[in-house]
């Protein structure tokens, strides 16, 4: 099952809802672009290629909704759905790419109206169907970075959850272990929304991976007594100097393996490059709502004080320094970044 | 109120049940040693200081439990609980730091075997105001560190709670705010056991000191983006060449600072440094249940698998070359830590 695919029954987009997991799986079902903006923005749906995906045929869904019966009205309606898919989260670069690219697309068509809303539908599945291509070859180039009997961390979830199917990170993983390889892995739980404790330890399961869950402040402990062979996460956006803006947490996960001479991977398709940047900097970093740090309960009880305040952002950039290499579905790339990111997005 | 005081009309030892904060402000008695060793174990008592204190007035317990009619024979039982109370948790080196004291004192006892109960308990008593006064001498020494308008990240809880009374890390913060000093704290919340979610918000916000809570991981966010002034954080043992453990996450908190040339600084009473220790590989870390790691709710439901594994030190060592000065009672140390230590132990 993909995490989000479309159903050509009912028109309709079906999303995994990634809150529910592992207690429940449940499928949503979608029928209009706005509520797929807030699936993204409450992250029912996450993962910088699962949101783009689900944005993709969010203007798929948009075609259909449309009363328009003309082209020009058509693409309209499309625009206007366009800005708001796109404003739902800011930071991975995924989401524009992926609305920009049907767009692109659709300004291009010219016939009936029917035809266009089955044209951009057609197109969002191209663009779904690739991002499983995409992370297969990124599977098998990074699989080579691990080495039969290593131990791991992994940061978030990158696994099917956060792709059409597959993974990115937790893809190269997965194919490392297809390929016979014994590996452990020590799941960052990745507070505050604890995607790894919930997602990829979930997945891992159901791959029979064997793995411990960790608190991300307990990286350094492992990292720094010998226990770690390397380091993968994925990324939201890449900027052109391999700046890599990705969860929370993930700045201080590679600079603890770089203070151990550990190399740290960020496993990222050519899609969440954005040569526009010249570094992380201008990256623009997503703050959620505090709620997401207070409303943790442990034993049971709710710890935080009543009127205690928190800050959350959501993402941070870890400086091209600190990474080893970035696995694309090009091929794996080494420092020089700001060189040679350029070569694998144009090939 | 002391975290943990003597009851002299009932001669039982009193501790504020730490779990129940800030739910609940509960305070437990105790009559007999073993249940002391339990309470610290089971971390109802936790902080370096906080736990050598209690398990000073776990030897008077032992005395007055104790129905030996001779002193050789009271010693002996005396030496009994000792190990008992030493072996309760591995990593704080006040806690065999005060049991030994008191015991080395008792070993020197001539006299009644009721008049060695009454002097070990005056002994503890003793130990227990000294840590306060110790507490206090240095948030002199270290409010200083602190300049008005400062943000600052703590980790852990380091306040009355950890101690007798007073704070030895939130102790200089909170003199810097009775100084008059404009304070901002982010508390790091300190997974797995949240003491900074649930204790220090709790004690700032007594104090009325402002702070933001923060999940462990963003700390380097905020030291990135230039918003923290320094780092604050205590110690559990510090090894003669000044690497320090601490709580969980210490290590990839101070190589955050340092990345960003933000000052760290532990706050330790000199009960905490172990000079017969050359560097911090030699402290022993306590491993504790994984339940620590897995039991935890976000939203009220539990988020991880049920047959998930997790692995969960108490404790990590942050190197020498990461801290910028060890704030103590006999004043403020700054490196090469292996000549300095000694002479602010010996003074």
């Amino acid at each position: 099952m993909r995490t989000v695919y479309w159903d050509f029954e009912t028109q309709s987009l079906h999303l995994i809802d990634q809150r529910l997991l592992p207690q429940k799986l449940e499928i949503a079902t979608y029928t209009d672009p706005n509520s797929v903006a807030d699936a993204i923005r409450d992250m029912a749906v996450r993962g910088a290629p699962a949101i783009g995906a689900a944005a993709a045929f969010g203007l798929a869904l948009a075609g259909f909704q449309s009363r328009a019966r003309s082209t020009p009205d058509l693409l309209a309606d499309l625009e206007r759905a366009s800005v708001v898919l796109k404003e739902s989260r800011p930071t991975a670069v995924n989401l524009p790419w992926a609305v920009n690219r049907i767009m692109a697309q659709a300004r291009t068509f010219s016939g009936s109206t029917e035809d266009m809303r089955l044209f951009v539908l057609n197109q969002a599945q191209l663009l779904a169907d690739e991002d499983v291509e995409t992370n297969k070859r990124m599977a098998v180039h990074g699989a080579g970075l691990i080495n039969n009997g290593d131990t791991v961390i992994h940061h978030c979830n990158t696994g099917s959850l956060a792709t059409v199917d597959w993974g990115t990170a937790l893809g190269v993983i997965r194919m490392a272990h297809e390929q016979g390889k014994q590996v452990h892995v020590l799941v960052d739980e990745t507070r505050p929304r604890l995607q790894g404790a919930r997602l990829t330890a979930w997945e891992l399961g159901q791959y029979g991976i064997p793995y411990e869950i960790i608190t991300d402040n307990m990286a350094g402990y492992f990292l720094q007594s010998g226990q770690v062979n390397s380091v993968f996460f994925g990324g939201d956006r890449v900027a052109a100097n391999g700046d890599v803006a990705n969860k929370i947490g993930t700045y201080m996960l590679a600079l603890a393996a770089h203070d151990n001479g550990v190399n740290a991977y960020s496993v990222v398709p050519t899609s969440t490059m954005d040569l526009s940047l010249a570094h992380g900097g201008l990256i623009p970093i997503e703050e959620r709502s505090a709620d997401e740090v207070l409303d943790i309960q442990f034993h049971g009880e709710r710890v935080t004080p009543v009127d205690a305040k928190a800050r959350n952002p959501a993402f941070d950039v870890t400086p091209n320094r600190l990474i080893s290499a970035i696995v694309t579905e090009n091929g794996i790339v080494y420092p020089p970044y700001k060189i040679n990111l350029k070569k694998v997005v144009n090939s």
